[in-house]
């Protein structure tokens, strides 16, 4: 995974009919994800993945709530919301998820090893789903942005930090300055990327994008633009 | 460190006499900590540093915020409070600490290999200055206690998870269960422990209790009772 560049972002809540999914399956995209903030049940998840295993991209699955985690999935990315103000982004549902596997903690806590990972989150959209629901501290300088990242490389140990402007275009800029101050860490970044300019220019600065609403916005013809 | 059993917690906002200091000094206490989470400024540390240096026990050095940090001590222990409600204990002060080393951020990464570590607490005394400060989620069953500390260990990478009653004397089952779950990371007790038997109890359940307030509160005899 960690050589991945193009990441394709799915939403469990959106329509991914089989022309989307079919056009994603057969593109040129590293891996796939399934995620999203609002309304997501578990239902919703299974029914998308299905369609997905038809193909043989790698599966993520990033889960928004303990409650809608699938684990038969290659990967399991874990949100960790560095620039919350709410523990509970950060630390509180990631306890209600262990909480909720305790009776069989031994065999869960294998599946670290071999699938789950943790993403340094930093939400920078305070419009978006993700910023209002985990009352991220989106204003931040691109010195502070980096500061949480090195929080989560450095204290925290996270192998992936992901600087997400979930719906909006980000500043390159920032972008450049976080990656700048990671040693190990992958840097995945989020948001906006609805052309090839855009694409590059994020591929300039992070070590991957993530691609996500353009396929329902534009098109599957403005989506494969992304992909290098 | 790592086979410490009986830390003693000094505030630099007590009043620590001569003949406090020389008894703390003079015991068999594996290290002296220097802590404390109201109007702890920078200059009560360094002068209850410069007493603490006569003898040869190792310093640790646990800061309340940023801007109370003192480098010059064999350890720099740095919480970070699992079970709050609120960010800013969890990371958000952490980034700000990051961001005031920034210009010489190379340098300050050093001191991570060499003498900081971060303490996942598991705060549980709602009515302690602690709890209050981080609004920490107290109320909190074993098992819930126990997933706090398995975040800490399995997810955010921390050695040493540190269940802190703070002026209370604790359960023993929860830190008995807390124990129960860790795998690598070391357990600290801290609260209520002012004499033998509690000091027994509570060794029998952790790897290290720290000890601090009896010794303002009942005196050298007492806080002398309760190292092993």
């Amino acid at each position: 995974m960690f050589d991945w560049k193009h990441i394709t972002k799915l939403d469990p809540d959106r329509k991914n009919d089989e022309k989307i999914v079919k056009a994603v399956l057969e593109s040129n995209t590293d891996a796939i994800m399934v995620s999203g903030t609002q309304n997501v049940t578990k239902e919703k998840v299974m029914e998308l993945l299905k369609m997905l295993k038809e193909g043989d991209k790698p599966i993520i699955m990033e889960p928004s709530d303990p409650s809608n985690v699938v684990y038969d999935v290659d990967y399991v990315f874990v949100p960790v919301v560095l620039n919350s103000k709410r523990g509970e982004w950060i630390t509180g549902k990631h306890a209600e998820w262990i909480r909720m596997n305790y009776e069989k903690l031994d065999a869960f806590r294998e599946l670290f090893d071999r699938k789950i990972y943790f993403e340094g989150y930093i939400v920078l959209n305070e419009n978006s789903a993700v910023g209002r629901v985990t009352e991220a501290i989106c204003d931040l300088k691109k010195e502070e942005a980096a500061s949480f990242a090195v929080v989560g490389e450095e204290i925290l140990k996270l192998p992936i930090i992901y600087v997400e402007y979930s719906g909006t275009y980000g500043d390159p800029e920032l972008v450049r300055e976080v990656k700048s101050k990671l040693k190990k860490a992958k840097l995945f970044y989020g948001g906006g990327i609805n052309s090839k300019e855009r694409a590059l220019e994020m591929l300039s600065a992070a070590d991957a994008i993530v691609v996500g609403n353009v396929i329902y916005e534009r098109g599957i013809e403005s989506y494969l633009d992304t992909i290098p």
